[in-house]
């Protein structure tokens, strides 16, 4: 069984490094991206690294909040930053027992107004 | 050390189900909820419940997509049902030496067009 959480965490510190050979090692020939919230998805070890490097081409940083690994799946939060605006990004990953990532679930949560109905159940922060 | 994955799949299955005192009694006294989305806390168990039963007051079921749990730490993927309409909910957990959950922190990923500048990077889903 491989150690996912650090697959992962390779995944990220790769990434952050543009340590594209690395990173690339880390998936799977066939591994599967997929973003559901704009319903994209890529196919493939080679595509996938070049939407990573051609499908970013600013200035850009992540900073790892908290990865979470058990067994052959993990889950990540970073924090990315790229022209001075900073969001978080959750990651779900699937990985095969050669320890290389299969698939990748990509979520980019956006900023949302706290709806007035249940202002009166939370504090703002 | 607590099994955070089975903490985290009762703690859905209770929401599922309206088993409030449940629920309650899967959270600490002092759980703290935040959506960083749109910067909205709650604090303390009894105003956590009654968020979740009086914020969400229509029909509403969900289905668990994925668990992932780590020591005190958990993550998990949901589809959320409302009015019709389905979408995912993504927490990260904080899990106390008790087996009650301390911290949760909630995002709701919307869907968002795809970028015509990576069309060529990717396909369609």
């Amino acid at each position: 069984m491989p150690n996912s959480h650090e697959v992962v965490a390779r995944y990220w510190a790769a990434a952050e490094a543009r340590r594209w050979d690395e990173f690339a090692a880390l998936v799977a020939e066939d591994v599967v991206y997929e973003l559901p919230q704009s319903r994209e998805r890529v196919h493939g070890r080679d595509a996938y690294v070049r939407f990573n490097v051609e499908g970013f081409p600013g200035e850009w940083h992540l900073v790892v909040e908290r990865i979470v690994a058990e067994g052959s799946h993990a889950a990540s939060w970073i924090e990315f930053t790229a022209e001075g605006r900073s969001q978080p990004g959750v990651c779900f990953f699937d990985i095969n027992d050669e320890g290389q990532i299969v698939k990748i679930t990509d979520f980019w949560p956006d900023p949302y107004d706290a709806p007035p109905t249940r202002a009166h159940l939370v504090e703002r922060y």
